[in-house]
């Protein structure tokens, strides 16, 4: 169990979705960085069960507290920690998923692993644990604005099964994924995705989609080949999040219907920088970001709790059958949308003060 | 620039396409593993230029010499050194490209962030740098048959631009992969993509493709949930293969238009294991083994250096033009190949050890 | 700032002495060890202030919750987070600390270092730090009597000034060591130690002394070399804890009084098993556990918060005097015994795990 | 085996004494630092055997080649690879100690952890696994020399068993240390301390002492609490290096003694700067560099290698003798010197780029 993300800006994650409460706890942040409840609980509250009629109707307040490293709203350049207390348990919900394996959950994998397993919820395997990386990011997010400001990232709904957004990456805002509880960046394209979320639901189904994410305004040179290339790590951390299946970044899987007359990337001096004049690099060349936007995508599978009966097994070993109970999400994309944020936010940050340690420039 | 993958099996890899050699070193090896030049040598002959009509022409013998770790065909518990010499440098060849950064290359982003450059080749950007990789996973290989016997690890290519192969990965052979030097998995299809890699060669351009993997008889609980799940450390380590630019498990990308009902795999007991009737998981769930075969796609895109003139700038800030020169691959994918099982098989070595460090089966 | 111990089993420590409180996430714990909140409160109740009457008379209760990984009774392999809410505190006492640097703490190195500063009390410089160390060690200690019954660690104190104890370290007895509240080995030097501490005391002073540490049964084969060799993480982990200046082990600094003839340790065969039949090198040789008693001793100075007035500086760079304030220990040694303990399990339940990863015995 | 020292600036050392050779990968090197070969060749020069009349005269002359990581005489930001070929290898004179345990050397406890052993030499628990370590602080010194100047580190000898050299560490300089064979920073007691060593020599017995070491003009701020504190890792370092039994700094054991009134060090504010009037801190507060001088001393026990017959058991549990044969320091600490140095240069740059990362300054 490695709940360790980063090398310089490290964050160390702890909790089950039931027990005591889950939190995080981030090593390696500068000091003198402003920090505010505000900042984390915003943040969280853009994360949290019951924001809308589209998510999960759990009410789990997700009330944020420091407990160290901040002191008069400015960190001391120790180990911040922040913790958010479980309210809404009701493990009599889970009395039969105790026994019986989800299917396409973590149960018998933990099971396998562990020879023990957290018996209700999902215990770590729960979308509850990204609870700590979204209040990490919050801090991070931070130490981004006051150590290079102008770096945006914005990620947004880019598809609910086959119902495609349409989005410029380079102007799309905050304001428009905000405007629309889907949280696509094609407000347009918000009300047919609500509705088919809506029918899923109804039907005891679940869908999944893609979330794409841009990165503006990034520096040149960050990124640490060989093994810890930028897209390395940007694909590490989201295939790291709940529900994910895959990661891809500029062109992509599509990319390799061109050729390499096509797919390069011409660069031209424009106004004095070295820019490319596309980007189907997506931002990263050789493993470093090259001041374009970084931009990618991610698979989100359709939740695995269903309303319907399916075939499993007991943890006995016993064929039967279950159907979900409980309040989930019958599309989690929604309230991924600030943990694809969020982690791509620790990753930038982290490459960030590991540039620092080795610039040439300073 | 972080050369270091693994935690417990752990490689350092080093050296430059153009310089004394490039290497690696082998940390977390467990002892009296048998080991063999032999074994390392055939799968560097894998990846190797010259091996065959479609690939660079560039005559690299790439031969290995193990320079400790090693005593009468064992391992020792100690650092394995093992390092290949260069001796085809030409430096010559690459004068232009010295001054005039090679689109979609990391020629300029090193700049960027180093301040220099190897002045020669791609430095370490090179996919010479890979030959460190696949010396140190000829071990892990071994460590694999040794203390899980079974495991299977077989990668091939599935598509070049538009030419789609159609592979069982269930009953797929590393006879039939190696039965054709485009190293595809359907040696039916084999013809036509070497056509297309050919027709596209002799016309100064490039082609990408996808490149599929399986992981047969993998034990169920390997992966170290929260951040170090195994598809993200395959994520990881496939994204930093150069010219890779997505990365896809089970039903990947696709699974995202599928209904929950119709994506989620069934448990049924089978022969007194716990078994999925499908694998839409690929082998993954909650980031640990479930003992299925593992089943992931890794995009390439089409080789960046071209034989056709392409806009550019100088590194001292001004337009340009360059053409690409030298011997170069006009498709990657037979050469990545065994890229892609060593990678695999790295991650696979290291958390087989991570899991033996807490197994509460022994 | 780095607050992480161990690479298998991981501690991440958190809080100042003032502020939420103070705590630990523990990652890499394997599943299913008996855990219980008594065995950590034992623990912490052995380090506490306010335990005897030549401690501090703070009264901190040191009250631990433990907020995830525990499942009746039993470790879920998952991170282990546990929280002391700090209770006791009184900024008033600090407030001329804020302004003028103690001689011989770290307010000055903090400032200069991270140019901010917790306000009062110690911050993480404080001893308060080590609550977080010393429950880890409580469940590492669970670690070790599950999948290694047998080992014992036990420190002592082997001198407090010039007054020496004398014990023999393979009979002593965790009930010698708490027969007395100064935690000597030996009972019978107890009353002149506890006289020396609260004459020092009365006169506004304060003093130091060794402490030594014993393991026990520990098996052959532990240490990692060339760099985690068990002797060099013992020194690092002793040299972490605040107030040390020295690490020796086995004939330590006395042993360069000795010839080699005089210093070797003989093998001989001793019921079946490989033994030494002295033990200068103290249980440790290449890095690596032999079997035979691991024997180690640390230096403290002296408290460097003392009730007389010193020179010192401001913040602001102006000379001035301070004298101490607030209920400070003359001696921290009895209640860093246990401390020193904590350090010496995480070390071996660390390396237990490692060796378990490698091991060519299973 | 964990042959990895550092985080930032990070060295890993691989080879045994015999084998192919021995070397070192630096990962980590900041880019534009200028390094030549002679920078390594004359570190290497002090460690090497056969040096002077006082150390073994086996003839190793340690040539090393770079394999990787720089160009024209700069580091490209690249790993750096030196490598030193082994040369002088007479297998034959170590078969006795194939079967026999060397008394006080690493020979039973590899055995005892790998289950296998490199059968000549001492593998790499022998003291020529340090090349790799002197070659890389060639390279960490140029680092510190361009990033900030002034940094100034010097080790020498202490005492060889009961002399003592009596050394002002404010002002003792490399040369005083090189114009004498022993190393030792007080030229005059030199030729007892050679008389010292050839005699034990001629006698076939071996001896040990204390390498002291300074570290001057180190910038305030270095060490990373609460575990990475400036002096554990130095003691960490330190440790790690074959023959050591301990470390103390400033004070060390000795200042047990002394009352917290007698052992504070006062600060006063001079030519403008925070400074102590005492430094019994030995230049480390709170784990954390104060500017002041940096001292420390390590012990070393004598040569575990004697021409005597002692008593010790074979491999397969026979008792039985054993007689040092081959060439060998009777004397250790000459060549310990520049390992000491080392060791201290590689924690320092490893700080120093740290500190970078996070520094609120820049």
């Amino acid at each position: 169990m490695s709940s360790t993300f980063g090398h310089a800006f490290r964050i160390h994650t702890f909790g089950e979705s039931h027990g005591g409460g889950v939190g995080v706890v981030i090593d390696g942040c500068p000091p003198r960085i402003p920090v505010s409840l505000e900042n984390i609980q915003l943040e969280l509250d853009r994360r949290r069960p019951g924001q809308s009629e589209i998510v999960t109707p759990r009410k789990e307040a997700d009330t944020a507290e420091i407990l160290s490293g901040l002191h008069d709203g400015l960190t001391l350049g120790t180990p911040i920690s922040i913790f958010v207390r479980n309210t809404d348990q009701r493990p009599g919900a889970y009395d039969e998923m105790a026994v019986k394996y989800r299917p396409s959950h973590a149960d018998y994998t933990y099971d396998a692993k562990f020879g023990i397993r957290a018996p209700s919820g999902g215990g770590r395997a729960s979308a509850r644990e990204t609870i700590g990386r979204v209040a990490a990011a919050a801090v991070a997010k931070q130490v981004l604005h006051t150590l290079h400001p102008g770096i945006e990232i914005l990620a947004w709904v880019q598809s609910i099964q086959d119902i495609q957004a349409h989005v410029d990456p380079e102007t799309v805002t905050a304001a428009d994924i905000e405007s629309n509880i889907v949280r696509t960046g094609d407000p347009a394209m918000a009300p047919a995705m609500i509705e088919r979320i809506k029918a899923i639901r109804a039907d005891g189904n679940s869908v999944g989609g893609i979330i794409q994410c841009v990165i503006r305004h990034c520096p040149p040179g960050l990124g640490e080949p060989i093994f810890d290339k930028l897209e390395a790590d940007l694909a590490k951390a989201m295939l790291s999040i709940p529900a994910t299946k895959g990661f891809e970044i500029g062109s992509g899987f599509s990319g390799t219907l061109l050729t390499g007359r096509e797919h390069n990337d011409p660069y031209r001096m424009i106004d004095g920088k070295v820019r490319t004049t596309s980007n189907r690099s997506g931002g990263v060349q050789g493993g470093i970001s090259n001041g374009e936007s970084i931009l990618f995508r991610v698979a989100f599978k359709p939740t695995a709790t269903i309303m319907s009966s399916q075939e499993t097994v007991t943890s006995s070993g016993d064929n039967t059958e279950l159907a979900g109970k409980g309040r989930h999400d019958a599309c989690v994309l929604p309230r991924a949308v600030p943990i694809v944020e969020a982690m791509a936010t620790l990753v930038l940050a982290d490459h960030l003060l590991r540039q620092r340690a080795t610039d040439h420039r300073s």
